[in-house]
């Protein structure tokens, strides 16, 4: 694993945040990153080479996917990941674990593996953890992830028991399925919201010493509440000098409130699925771009944002292009989105480094309600 | 009309094949020239500041949908089309003219106007001459189309002498109705394929003495052999100082064969439209991205070419991305299209300048075939 390395830049002593360098065979990564989701070798509407300009260093994509179209085979013959996608930074698969969640109606489950039954064509995919690796190993990303079961937020005891129990036995036979060594493969601590669950999930994986660790099954219908509390109680319980990735989670806010708590590496399709359905997060607050207030405005999505987007395109024509269902609004604003998310982990690091990390989570907070209604509160004037 | 002059630059003496500067507001361009259109607004899928680096100089929009929606006066309350659309260079708008004939079952026509209901919500939106003027000075283009009458194809003779009549009388309202003294109003003469039709429509508008004609009514269901007919009569009807635009043409051979008769000007969907259904246009032949023979190849789309969208993403990748649905296939391939449009110009140019026209005719109408039919019937292996 002489190919990574992770280096902890400084941590905040009012918090559990932590600024941190994570190397890989393809660049560097500071930490906490968040990482634009490219679900089936795509972040969809952005062209690969405008994703460095908005300060994104790794991206995910996402095995299930692309297991069942074009196939890992395919990809591999492509060239892999790199360059099937044209995308020449560090790049993370997830195992299709989070699709153990996510297809329950289409998958069966046993301790040797789970079977999907395909969405496109009714195939069955089988991945056992030795699959999940060769898969991974096929397309070739920087970072893999071991076959995890997720179960549901509101799992009994003795099922979240069981996610935990095979996940581990899983974790086990993914390290030793691992054949190719340019790969960092994470653990996946799983648990629910219980806090001795996730306590003996990490106990249980910290001796396989794994380079880093995911905690997995949050954001999968908990309130936002129960996930920090998750958090609290879980990151703690993982290695210091490795890295901790939330996966799938999540709003900004949620973002802000999981560094402060210790993790390093989001991944989340929001700001891409949220962009191409109008909504845009700026730095006046939660913007509706289908709204009649945006007709005739001339003024930019967001004034304190440099991304392509915010230059030049009036919200008038934004709004325009989302009722003409024209390709370059969902274009522009997954652009702008995605820029944001980058903006709001950059504030979290510069707090971090001045000792304002919980400021700024007010100020986060504030800005995850609607502009319209931001201004409402405040009186009229304060928009450019 | 100080801001307008055409220089023509050579003529090919094998041919009526020219090479002009036209000079507008916003910028120069080199004919002959291929607008890219941007209906509502928009390229489909691609980003403005990505036209230029193509070779595109000037683009097109169209008045009938940019007047439903958004409405003319909000184009103009954000700033005019340039603005609207961040394009800065030269744009063209049409008159709604065409879909006189496109949207035949919704409308209806007399001497004084054409009434459409909307395709979008059922309102009536009402073009008199003088409508279409004052819509299209809304939008600010710089160069706007007098509002005609559009038969079709097989129109009745008495059809189509109805409809160069009412064009022309039309020609005349829309030039006294014109205010602003910064925007090209082209003449368009009909006619359909008949050669008394078409001279009759000629005759009639020159003395109105438009700063530009252009030829419409044709690509409107007639074989390809009528429409060259019909160019080879009707441009030397024009006269030689001023643009010739022919609107709505077409394949890259259509273009080819439209230079060699003198028409200076075009525009068509079929790149983008093409794109977006996985159907490129290269200097192999035309390649449909779905087949199964482009699964595992890592070659470039198009090796010839050197637009960003053949750079790097191999054909396998592109098949994926359309099998997947991905928004980045249509971009991507829209792209490249658009980029192929520009460069049969560019060739087309060059060729004049060598006396090659002819020779270049056949070597693009080889290329309007299958790449798949080239290669069986040339042998394997000249592919890169």
């Amino acid at each position: 694993m002489s190919d990574f390395a992770f280096h902890l830049d400084r941590t905040d002593p009012a918090t559990r945040a932590r600024i941190g360098w994570w190397i890989t065979p393809h660049g560097a990564v500071e930490t906490p990153a968040f990482m634009p989701v490219g679900t089936r070798g795509t972040v969809k509407g952005i062209w690969p080479d405008q994703l460095r300009p908005l300060g994104a260093q790794m991206i995910l994509a996402n095995t299930y996917h692309l297991a069942l179209r074009p196939g890992s085979e395919v990809v591999r013959d492509l060239g892999g990941l790199h360059e099937f996608m044209q995308w020449s930074g560090p790049i993370l698969t997830d195992s299709g674990g989070f699709q153990v969640f996510s297809l329950a109606s289409a998958r069966k489950l046993d301790d040797d593996a789970v079977v999907f039954k395909s969405h496109l064509d009714g195939s069955l995919l089988r991945l056992t953890p030795a699959k999940a690796i060769a898969i991974q190993e096929d397309l070739g990303a920087d970072c893999i992830m071991c076959l995890d079961e997720c179960p549901p937020a509101d799992g009994a005891p003795e099922v979240i028991a069981a996610a935990v129990a095979r996940t581990t036995a899983w974790a086990r036979r993914c390290r030793d399925a691992q054949k190719r060594t340019d790969q960092a493969l994470f653990g996946i601590v799983q648990g629910g919201i219980d806090e001795g669950m996730r306590l003996r999930s990490a106990s249980e994986l910290i001796p396989l010493d794994f380079p880093g660790y995911a905690i997995g099954g949050l954001s999968v219908g908990e309130a936002p509440a129960d996930m920090y509390r998750t958090l609290d109680f879980t990151a703690p319980a993982l290695p210091e000098n490795k890295p901790r990735y939330l996966m799938g989670v999540g709003r900004p806010i949620d973002l802000v409130e999981a560094v402060i708590r210790g993790i390093d590496l989001f991944d989340c399709v929001m700001p891409t699925r949220n962009g191409r359905n109008a909504t845009a997060f700026t730095s006046r607050g939660i913007v509706k771009l289908r709204n009649q207030r945006h007709q005739r405005d001339r003024g930019p999505l967001d004034p304190e944002c440099r991304c392509a987007a915010c230059y030049g395109f009036s919200r008038g024509y934004l709004r325009h292009l989302f009722l003409a269902d024209e390709m370059l609004g969902p274009m522009l604003v997954s652009l702008h989105n995605l820029a944001y998310y980058q903006q709001v982990l950059l504030g979290a690091k510069q707090a971090i480094r001045t000792g304002q990390l919980l400021a700024y989570r007010e100020k986060i907070y504030r800005l995850s309600r609607l502009e319209s209604e931001l201004e409402a509160g405040e009186g009229r004037g304060n928009r450019e």
